[in-house]
């Protein structure tokens, strides 16, 4: 168990407090107020301000299961592909980051490429490699219980040197063909949910292929029953290096007091194992969208988590994650800027 | 009728064959690229920019349902204390509108108070009063057809201005105690939906004030049944002087080719009655948000536009308007820089 960092109720209170004597009907900023309180409960102050250092992390990784079970729609030769348009600043992520003054930061974590495949463009990229893809977790565990505990400590490191070198909210974003399959198994585990509930088209599958994909997460889901309350255990046998490190960031975000946008399915799906190894994490993030998938909106509700966003989209490697930020900004904004009642000669509805 | 400009197909259907390419899978980004696919349709190019120099414009005006059937929780002083608060910039339109780069002009159409109170700070918001406040419209018509005219008039006016200085785009915000009872009794006899189900709690109503507007708004509908197909006729008798200027601008920003961002209920109100004086205006707009008041999202419906936004907003102003603002930028920037399947060298599904 990781012990997580206090949140700020008193800051929380004085949110909800000075939001009730905003020029404004009680409840008319929604979901920004909520998200106005989370922020002051997470900065420690209140008003909050918006976020001054995003750093979003891309954590990349194959999944076995794609290949041997053929379960998702693109070849998995579009992670390493994707890795390297991540580092030439090509992708969706990038673009948002860019937009919205987001840090990008790619791992290589376990992707199915030979190491060097990035060698002479992006070294760095590839320090983390936990090992080279992943077992197909319908028939053989996903890793060693000896690589998930690396998997988590990497994550762990990952966190601390985006702290360590100023940001002051984390973002963490996906790549890997095949992580879908993968995410959701273990969502439908830590929450009870069957197989066929939690199975969604991913990149976007036809019904033989959901069919598929279905069958080899509920084969999967049966394969880790016994080991639900491990963490370790669990991301060993039917997890990924790539989501033991997403966890592995996460709780230690948590445990260092600082907060984080979950983005998609497979972040939640880390978000759920992070709260199980640092209990009360959970309060230490924002939902900043729910993504087409099923297993995503289970996983949120489990958490109790309320999404800021709803587009439709499906994509992951963070971009959900990213379009919130703008309105977590607005959420800030809004209650440090506003007039009062009292300030601006407005009349209240209690007078 | 009012002729609409022409949107340009080409640029949707570049934009919609070079969203295929980006290196993403398939209408990943949701409702991003239908936005972008708008903006490319509005803005005749592809891929489409950013707006550039958006325009929120404020119509304020009173609504006599709110002081002779007493539908809000908010006293109609509430009005002219928002425009001065509008005016030293402390509502959240102008956070929000500081925020993400619009300017703000606020307008007293038919503000209840004497038309002086603002002369000292603000006499160029005066400059638009059509009358003082509006006739109750469960008992009397809320102005004479003349005035709904220059109502009208007024919008186009102030279309003209904001493009005519540079707007690319009009974001519409409203002000004005008792709106909400206005704008749902335009959506239902528009919608032909009935009273309970288009009426909202507003600003924060209980069961009690709720149950009166309820009444106040089916007593209205009945008043203007005969006269649903005569947009003049019909806000002359049920509208009000603010939302019927929003009419006129929508339409004239339609009829000059440029794009409107709507925001909740009042200018959902505005722009089906927009959309009969000059058909195929909804063509121009996109939905910023859909607000909790239900009769919100039934004119989105019946507009055929899919909302951005959906983050329990209830406050009007173009807040919702303003926040989509990002998103719509996100659209544009993903379209404009993504790299591509083959400039990344990253393989598509079908190969």
């Amino acid at each position: 168990m990781t012990s997580v960092a206090p949140l700020s109720s008193a800051a929380a209170e004085q949110a909800i407090e000075r939001q009730s004597r905003l020029t404004k009907p009680a409840g008319a900023l929604g979901r920004l107020e909520d998200a106005a309180t989370w922020l002051a409960s997470v900065q420690g102050r209140c008003p909050p301000r918006p976020f001054a250092q995003p750093q979003l992390v891309i954590l990349a990784g194959d999944h076995g299961i794609a290949r041997q079970a053929g379960t998702s729609a693109y070849p998995p030769e579009v992670t390493a592909q994707m890795v390297a348009n991540f580092v030439a600043g090509g992708a969706a992520a990038n673009v948002l980051a860019r937009q919205f003054g987001a840090r990008v930061r790619v791992v290589d974590v376990s992707v199915d490429a030979p190491r060097d495949y990035l060698d002479t463009v992006a070294p760095e990229v590839a320090s983390g490699r936990i090992r080279r893809g992943s077992g197909s977790i319908d028939r053989e565990d996903a890793m060693t219980l000896a690589e998930a505990t690396s998997a988590l400590a990497l994550g762990a490191v990952l966190a601390d040197e985006a702290i360590d070198s100023g940001a002051d909210v984390l973002l963490p974003g996906d790549m890997g063909i095949g992580n879908t399959a993968v995410a959701a198994t273990i969502i439908g585990l830590l929450t009870g949910t069957a197989a066929d509930d939690v199975t969604g088209r991913g990149t976007g599958i036809d019904d033989d292929v959901l069919a598929r994909k279905r069958a080899a997460i509920a084969t999967a889901m049966d394969r880790a029953r016994d080991v639900v309350d491990d963490p370790t255990a669990l991301l060993s046998r039917v997890g990924s290096p790539d989501i033991a490190a997403m966890t592995g960031l996460l709780a230690r975000a948590a445990e260092r007091g600082v907060p984080v946008v979950l983005d998609g399915i497979v972040s939640c799906s880390a978000a759920l194992v992070a709260e199980r190894i640092a209990p009360g994490a959970r309060g230490w993030w924002a939902a900043g969208h729910v993504s087409t998938e099923p297993a995503a909106r289970i996983a949120l509700a489990s958490l109790d988590l309320v999404p800021l966003l709803d587009l439709d989209l499906r994509l992951g490697e963070g971009t959900g994650a990213l379009l919130a930020l703008p309105m977590l900004a607005a959420a800030a904004t809004t209650l440090e800027q506003m007039a009062t009642f009292d300030s601006a000669g407005v009349s209240d509805r209690g007078e």
